[in-house]
């Protein structure tokens, strides 16, 4: 990783060199002292040249000379990213242009895949086999999945309450799973404690560095589907907001190598019963990020976060690229599911159909432009929560297999004179 | 569709024009009349060439040339194919090579997207905006999904006791849905007389000539992610019989435009308790396809098919590429779901995961040689049906929040020493 010049604590500003921490800023305590790596950008732009990298396959591998990773046989072999981007026809009326970009489609249908890349990435290079990692669910399963072909151990953390399709996936994969009969926040501080005791790799959100690495590719490889012409708005659903800054970093970074000639303002999107980072937002000086736990209530597991561990990048990197925060009630998630997957043919989870939702809101409050571009990240199937998606619709009609009963179906429902 | 030249009955051989029929050979009836669409191949040969289709996007549009479809903008808008194809280290020691091709990530996650491209294509070359499907579920979510975000309406008839997520997608992307109180052969015989009688464009297996046409574009894939040297010996799960006459199609028409130098023999993998063209295979005498139908009963709900509807068009491919079927038993399929995840990271259905259970059946009785480079289609992701994939591995271990609780089950199980 010769182009990572140093690792930076987003509260303090303290310098590392950038193999001397692994974790945090021990001055700021794991709360407060996430790290940011910060690149020789010079280095990275002669390296970084859209023409070189068409000869990359369209995957995170693509943008190397952006990842602190010296080579892309570091990266696992599955085809991570390289999602599709979709524009809406819906909005056309209100909103200049409208892109999806859709990252249910990847190795373990979530955009969490992009960053446990870079956990596995940087495990093997410390030579540590055994990884752990606290999630919500998508996280965990994403490196679970990941790990699987390799040699690599994965000890997992999550709510007991998480989906089953989650759960089923992790057990699917081998990993040693963890049902913590807690929330989140509290699967995470065991995680922790393990990870300290035992001394496991912790892929858990926001105090690894690198995570944010690779959720920065979903930016890169946006701006790269628009010809380097990044959208005016983006909507992010958020909830640790490990996410959100890797999308801000990803975009600044690209602007500040010249390969495009503008920082999108970047939207979180929470869900309204657990929306901390938001409050934070409001609250900001510019300078100094007040935290305030909640406790939480969303059917929005994958952001039903009560105590965001990337607070502090997320705050700071919304602000820094004029961006704000917005909440939507879980009617409005459920709602974004159903119209999203009518109008685009992706079926969303409910935390990945918030961001959709968001836009929605702010596009009624009458906050986005009508020359306006706008991107939208969709973060996980909705093949992941299937039972929140079916109380957002009617159950489907039981008919015995016979003409007579059909016709009677079709003929109640006013779907055909018959 | 001008390099479309006739379609032809499969069994008689009687030949009509391109537009003449839009199901089945009139003469020999719906079972046995199914229809090949047959190309001037010499007019796609100057179309198709390798060259020339590397300027288009990685996704069945690539190979207009050998679809029946005139442009690239007839075919449904999201991303359809163009997934990824991986090498397995696993099997290094007995066969030469092992390749998959994840069909999971797909727009609605499984291979039938392919499909259903051609049938939204053609219905909107009719002008018909009603379309209908019987479907075991992936089918019909499929055709839903891509139907989504066009004008077109569905209407879907499953068996009620078709996976939730099936039935959950179906119901989100807003078709019409019937579960219908039956199997999946029964409630194909009342969708196709339903769309017999409200004029509804068909999407049902095998009545339609161009599902195979969309079904082969995964073999085309195959081919020129190796560099068009196809495998020697490809296996696929096998229900109604299609994806597997699409497999073969495609394989062999790449050889008779000369883009490759051989036909690989294509594998159908069926699961024992539903595997009548297997059956058929093996009393099949070059000519004439004896059918026989079965009371089905497995877990691999998506080939839980009694009564296929591509049966002669499957076995006679079969034959004429030599290859030939295996059967498996649901205790096989399961165990592959498991394994297959944990040497890939592909987390396939109970169906999806067949073809592997019948690549490692083939090669346990020697029938695969050292030097083989093989290739297996995944068909369909395993968040489609997670119920199954549960019974196969135990339980995630429930824990209180609590370091000594974690403690004791690592002791437990042998994982710690702490």
């Amino acid at each position: 990783m010769g182009k990572v010049r140093k690792l930076r604590c987003v509260s303090c500003g303290r310098e590392y060199g950038p193999g001397e921490l692994d974790y945090t800023c021990p001055q700021c305590g794991i709360r407060r002292g996430t790290l940011e790596v910060i690149y020789d950008l010079k280095a990275v732009k002669d390296e970084f040249s859209t023409d070189n990298i068409v000869s990359l396959p369209f995957d995170i591998r693509r943008y190397l000379a952006l990842l602190p990773v010296d080579s892309k046989d570091d990266l696992p072999s599955l085809k991570i990213g390289g999602t599709p981007l979709y524009r809406l026809g819906e909005f056309i009326d209100q909103v200049g242009e409208v892109w999806l970009k859709d990252d249910s489609i990847n190795p373990t249908a979530s955009y969490k895949d992009r960053a446990s890349a870079l956990a596995l990435a940087k495990a093997k290079e410390r030579n540590v086999s055994v990884l752990t990692c606290a999630s919500t669910g998508n996280a965990a399963s994403s490196l679970a999945g990941l790990a699987a072909p390799t040699e690599m151990e994965t000890f997992i953390f999550v709510p007991a309450s998480a989906p089953q399709a989650k759960i089923a996936q992790l057990l699917i994969y081998g990993a040693h799973v963890f049902a913590v009969e807690g929330n989140y926040d509290q699967a995470y501080d065991l995680c922790m404690e393990a990870a300290d005791e035992f001394g496991w790799y912790n892929r858990s959100a926001a105090i690894n560095p690198y995570l944010v690495e690779g959720k920065k590719t979903g930016a890169f490889e946006m701006a790269e589907q628009l010809d380097w012409r990044p959208p005016d708005k983006i909507f992010v659903s958020t909830g640790d907001g490990s996410i959100i800054s890797g999308v801000c970093k990803g975009f600044t970074e690209l602007y500040k190598i010249g390969v495009t000639d503008k920082i999108p303002e970047v939207i979180g999107v929470q869900a309204k019963g657990a929306s901390p980072i938001a409050l934070a937002f409001k609250r900001f000086d510019g300078d100094h990020v007040t935290i305030e736990d909640q406790e939480v209530n969303t059917i929005a597991d994958s952001i039903a976060v009560g105590k965001p561990r990337d607070i502090i990048k997320a705050v700071k990197y919304v602000h820094r690229v004029g961006g704000f925060f917005v909440s939507v009630a879980d009617e409005e998630i459920k709602q974004a599911i159903v119209d999203l997957a009518r109008c685009s043919g992706v079926f969303a989870e409910p935390a990945g159909a918030t961001s959709f939702a968001g836009f929605r809101k702010v596009l009624k409050e009458g906050r986005i432009k009508k020359s306006d571009r706008v991107g939208i990240f969709i973060t996980g199937s909705g093949l992941k929560d299937i039972k929140t998606a079916k109380e957002a619709v009617p159950v489907a009609k039981r008919i015995k297999p016979k003409m007579a009963d059909l016709r009677y179906e079709l003929r109640k429902s006013g779907l055909a004179k018959c």
